[in-house]
């Protein structure tokens, strides 16, 4: 508790020294000017602008990516995701050493939905990825979801696309599976791995339900040493079941392998598989499709938010809820008696 | 064609009679009363007032069902999905026979999230199920969803509460598996039924994504003749599959069976499945809550869907959004730009 405190105020310093620092006076067209060259510490301030709720400095950072010369539609976007425990951030390392490895930069968005860090302490990562983090051709940024949008920040497509401005080429984007957070990544990714465990049993640890269903890839972790054989029959066993769901609009048939990152086995397979969906979804233009589906999501999500919230936000609606709800339980009202009570109270407010 | 033409005049003759019928000057309390006594056509009446998008009878259709002692919780309501072709007519044919040969009374509602008949024609219903619709402790219904809420119309729940009412002890809640009507209808249910048919590899046919890791119970239907080999097969195959999945909230363990209606085999064994499931939730305390659940799920539903909708015929959002999703495609304007154009328009129209 003591540790997390410190770099808590580590953290802290660092956001200072950066709101301080001479790229706060840079004009969006210089950053963005910087960011395309791939400057790292650029690219972090860019995103702490676009993720600032400050809007002044966030319609900075919205100028940045007007500025830059959009290059989607170059990068392969991958939503990681699965249960703790399965092994994520292992895998996450030995892929994107892997995938670097062939002459691409990585950027990795780990999603933490519990948290509401407005700027992204690295500090954490880096012990978690440690050979990652070392690397020059890879970028590793925590986004804060604040709680919103069904645990993703409704900025992380912004930062996928800064990440994409600044020449990082594979984007992986990292959620811990609580809440909704799958469905918002699913929606804002390419490509979509689920990480599964073999249990005890040969049945999966912690795999929340509909999520296999949205996978494009599922890879059984640590196939290795005892476990073996039991993340092969796993791995059969999934097999089997994707058998019974309907094909992928893409056409797409999802893949199914056991890995180990310890003994770094499969992981080779799991780009091939990666790259094997792209060739496919481009080809047959459900790439583009896709993208611009994803766009008119985000848009339809965030204006419900939007609207949402300032009607929760509106005078005496939070209190008209509460009493409604009361009463629903109790069976004093309908629940359309009910709607009409609180939709009421806020068309006297507003 | 000229068929339904001729169906849809007989239909609008069956309407102004029931408008201009005695019923309609009789008090919510008298209408209650009969309710109550179990008459099925002031049944049929009040699911017309609850329906009506007329405030004025709208508000006495209301008004009946809180005169009425509620009496839920004493009822099963029972989810029953499936593709076209699964054999779901057929089933509940067989399976509302059997329910009430045992001494219940039996609501089916016919959910068809592609009509818009604002008051149900029995017309279809009794050619598809004749012996049910025949039957007098039978009482079947379709609902219209005039495309709200994913399909399902958002007076459902109070059609069901009708039925409860008039002493239908069973509901069977009918859905055709178009669009989001499985969530819905999942939502407002105690027990959600899957009928799937085995295709001619052992895949199922028609089975939304989503949709298995939703069911209670799964059947395969059509086990009969040279259909049995292939129908065992994908039973046991869903039952693997399954067991990879969590468990549920209810610890409940969904079953899987095969059945045939023809040959009238699984049906007794389907209601037993779900009269096991209804002592495991009552015992422990999960019936209750579920339903506490729903209608908090219902409230929210009903104020998002209210609240959305207001905003999108507020003067000029319909243009605006139009305008904008051209402009993001395009790549002129970036997501929250838009969104921003979108809800400022709504604001000066409000």
């Amino acid at each position: 508790m003591a540790k997390t405190g410190k770099s808590k105020i580590d953290q802290s310093k660092v956001v200072l020294k950066r709101r301080n620092s001479r790229r706060d006076v840079l004009s969006a067209s210089q950053l963005a000017s910087q960011l395309q060259k791939g400057d790292r510490q650029t690219l972090a301030t860019c995103i702490t602008l676009v993720e600032s709720t400050n809007a002044e400095r966030n319609k900075t950072g919205l100028e940045v990516l007007k500025n830059c010369k959009r290059n989607s539609g170059k990068s392969i976007r991958i939503g990681i995701t699965g249960a703790p425990g399965a092994g994520k951030s292992t895998f996450i390392e030995e892929f994107g050493s892997y995938i670097i490895s062939l002459g691409h930069r990585v950027a990795v968005l780990a999603i933490d939905p519990s948290s509401t860090r407005s700027h992204g302490s690295i500090l954490g990562d880096k012990t978690r990825m440690p050979l990652l983090s070392a690397n020059d051709k890879a970028f590793i940024r925590p986004t804060a979801s604040g709680g919103s949008l069904g645990g993703v920040s409704a900025k992380t497509p912004e930062v996928i696309q800064l990440c994409e401005a600044a020449g990082y080429d594979v984007i992986l984007v990292e959620t811990v599976g609580v809440g909704q957070s799958e469905t918002a990544v699913h929606a804002m990714t390419d490509f979509f791995l689920l990480l599964a465990l073999a249990g005890a049993g040969d049945e999966l640890q912690g795999i929340k339900r509909g999520i296999m269903e949205m996978a494009d890839a599922i890879l059984v972790t640590k196939a290795d040493g005892d476990n073996i054989k039991r993340a092969n029959l796993a791995k059969a066993q999934i097999k089997s079941a994707l058998h019974l769901f309907p094909s992928e609009e893409s056409g797409w048939i999802p893949q199914v392998d056991s890995i180990s990152a310890l003994n770094k086995k499969g992981i080779d397979n799991a780009w091939n598989v990666v790259t094997a969906y792209q060739e496919l979804a481009r080809s047959s233009g459900y790439y583009k499709k896709k993208r611009n589906d994803q766009k008119i999501w985000w848009l339809n999500q965030l204006i419900e938010f939007e609207v949402l919230q300032n009607f929760r936000n509106a005078k005496g609606v939070q209190a008209a809820y509460t009493k409604a709800t009361d009463q629903l339980l109790k069976g004093k009202v309908g629940v359309h008696e009910a709607v009409k009570s609180i939709i009421a109270v806020s068309k006297k407010s507003g």
